[in-house]
């Protein structure tokens, strides 16, 4: 059934397990490959592989003719050393260290990117070797404070195409969109304050909430936005500071704001003088443009951020924030404290990409092929007696029920061991109220043997109910 | 005199000052290009080229037929948009700014990198097209939590040459020096926090530290280091929980760390349980490596950093961190939760230019290429009777002392009015100890008009003293 990876990882899990445990003790001789091989019942060449990976990753390491040794800086240092650990609590940091470290030949249902090969690798190609040919100053010098003029420019109308109005020099790039949220938080969080969040969210918005020692306070999210009661209530109590949101396509339940929620939310910011942080990073996914807080408020409350990480590229990393000329001149004094500049070719490339004419081509494709992917998968899953809790416009991302008796997180648990991440429903939920949800990313659900693992996992866990 | 750049941004400067003193209120229509032209006495192109400059901005906007005429969104946003503001208190933001924001023709003795010219380019653009063949994981996905392995080992490998003993899973990837420092402090400081720093030091780090709110206690440095007595009676008093300094090359004085001074500074930080933050930024620039703190302590109590803008690219950019394990594993969630990943096609292609045989030549060159610049400024400066504080082994900082009555921050204003930007002594010192002080790049003052610039705004000085 397991394919050579699946194998490998599990010689690999085996033996960080023994080394954790402290059965094989830094300094220990590793079992001979041979050994290991019978008693596996793999064949060696796995074994060897193995080796070779923890060797690359200082776990253990050769001595030519003696074989195989713990290396004597003990092992269990990090996750990232160490893999996914199987006792870790599972919290907002869970699914990503698992996505981060995870095998690239495993499947990633729970992870929060596409596929490389989804992505429009040869205009990136194109986009490097043009760089390749740029001015000495490009590659050299650092870019300006704001970052890239020609990108902010371009920003600038890309935020006017879906109604926020907003010049160039109110737009100041960074390294990623989550960076433009903690640089936002750092200007205006004080330990202890409070921010809404939606309640369930992108898990990391808690990550980072925690970072900030901000007090998360979750809105429950309807399919249409907010629970706007519940905001006004957690409003009058608890005095946010901030309020962090996806108006389209909504991480991770694929939601969209209606106009007349968006409204709402905008008055009850007003009273309350809230700021709120409306991260775009899903824009490109949309057929059409879903109503925006930034586009009805004109950023005078709202501060619109975004990225290129969901459609173009996670490794070349630029990120944007428009807001207020006051927050912008905040923020350029920040950023020139804490990173000093930014990445300048990574800007360019960019750049280079959204402007060439086969950029808007990549991403129609990309929403037909998410759109395909979409209802392959609500399909594979209702096989499972998994549902759709609702069924998103667009984007990658499926937002399920489980069946009765199926807690998510053990579901999660059951699948690591199988070399499979999945993202549990409390990992986006500030109230923990999603234990029989699971958020499941479309374009990583393609292969069957997903659910194959999932069907498995889900059998062995109703199994251990049963026993 | 003045070439036709230069007299491009004083027509830009005139009419930002005249927008941000409402003569020219928003919407206001501008002088004609003839007229402005006459009263200026400079060509109609070069006013030209300072509205088209000024339009892509969005500082003013064109109307066709009509003119040119101030936005209705008023100008004087940030110093990014309106370049460096005369009125701005010169602090440790100031130099920043101004160099972020110079236009690249200007000379830029204050500035902290080198030109780009001075770079690896071939390499660069090697790098560039051989990343345009990349697997589709390496342009698409996120690199692994703590940063591209390969890139990591070799770092180990390098730490190990200045006998810093670390493993590759003691490494993490940032996507700067600056970031990550910010990082640490992040990790250990509270508001309130005393921090040691040497008297003078990088103004960026007490930029940083402003961010983090932290106390700032300055520790004269001394040729040989910083002075042990006065570090002695601050930990005492002050309580630090960090000391950041550079150990090789010391910014901004060029001097470099002794091992007495070393083993001394260790049992102090020992003792106090004092964590020092090494910012090894400047060790390509040596001939020979110095001690660094690093090596003696065994990354015990020391946090090793770096980058590579300074002799690779300030553009792509990559910084790391070597510390102990229970560090690594509490930045790898910050870096998850403060902005997910970092950048691995700007690791990759660090990596590739790092490795390839043609760096360390390029290193050799700019190295001597460095002593030649160093030599030609110090016996330029000397015909202005200014006259270097130590004459450093390396690298492309000079801390010069200016002639009796010549003030370094007034000489910096006057000379920022003829377009260049200098680094006056105060920005550098914690305790504005070094009024008389002035740190020269001398990368960048290999153009006579540096020297002819400055004689004149040290004449303008004298001239208004003597007033």
């Amino acid at each position: 059934m397991a394919n050579s990876g699946t194998r490998t990882v599990a010689v690999m899990t085996a033996i960080r397990q023994r080394i954790a445990a402290r059965s094989l003790p830094a300094g220990a001789r590793l079992p001979s490959i041979r050994a290991l091989a019978l008693s596996m019942r793999i064949s060696p060449s796995t074994v060897v592989e193995a080796y070779e990976r923890l060797v690359a990753e200082g776990v253990i390491r050769s001595r030519p003719g003696a074989g195989f040794f713990v290396t004597e800086q003990p092992a269990p240092l990090t996750l990232a050393a160490i893999g996914p650990r199987l006792d870790r609590e599972i919290d907002p940091f869970w699914v990503s260290r698992a996505s981060l470290e995870a095998v690239p030949t495993l499947p990633m249902p729970g992870c929060g990117w596409l596929p490389a090969d989804w992505l429009p690798q040869d205009a990136l190609r194109r986009g490097l070797r043009g760089l390749a040919r740029a001015q000495p100053a490009m590659l050299g010098d650092y870019p300006s404070l704001l970052g890239l003029l020609p990108l902010r420019q371009f920003l600038a109308r890309r935020l006017g195409t879906v109604g926020v109005e907003v010049p160039p020099q109110q737009v100041m790039l960074t390294d990623s969109g989550t960076q433009a949220i903690d640089d936002i938080c750092r200007l205006c969080l004080e330990p202890g304050d409070a921010v809404l969040v939606d309640d369930p969210c992108y898990f990391n918005f808690l990550a980072l909430l925690r970072a900030h020692r901000a007090r998360i306070v979750g809105i429950p999210r309807t399919p249409a936005g907010p629970d706007l009661e519940a905001m006004e209530t957690a409003i009058a109590r608890h005095k946010p500071r901030l309020y962090i949101t996806n108006s389209a396509l909504h991480n991770p339940t694929g939601g969209t704001l209606s106009p007349v929620i968006a409204h709402r939310v905008l008055k009850l910011a007003a009273e309350a003088k809230l700021t709120i942080v409306e991260d775009d990073i899903f824009a490109d996914f949309e057929d059409e443009p879903s109503p925006r807080l930034a586009s009805f408020d004109g950023l005078e409350r709202v501060i619109a951020i975004g990225s290129f990480s969901k459609t173009l590229s996670a490794s070349i990393r630029c990120g944007y924030i428009a807001a207020r000329p006051d927050w912008i001149e905040r923020l350029a004094d920040l950023k020139i404290a804490t990173r000093f500049s930014g990445n300048g070719a990574s800007a360019a490339l960019v750049l280079t990409v959204l402007q060439e004419g086969g950029y808007r081509r990549h991403v129609e494709a990309l929403r037909a092929r998410l759109r395909r992917a979409m209802q392959h998968t609500i399909g594979a899953l209702a096989k499972l007696d998994i549902q759709p809790w609702l069924v998103p416009k667009g984007g990658m991302f499926l937002w399920a029920l489980l069946p009765n008796g199926i807690d998510a997180e053990s579901l999660a648990r059951a699948s690591i061991e199988a070399g499979m991440v999945l993202a549990p429903g409390n990992v986006f939920s500030p109230g923990l109220t999603a234990s029989n949800r699971m958020r499941f990313n479309v374009a990583q659900c393609q292969e069957p043997r997903v659910f194959a693992l999932l069907e498995q996992a889900m059998a062995l866990q109703s199994s251990r109910r049963a026993g």
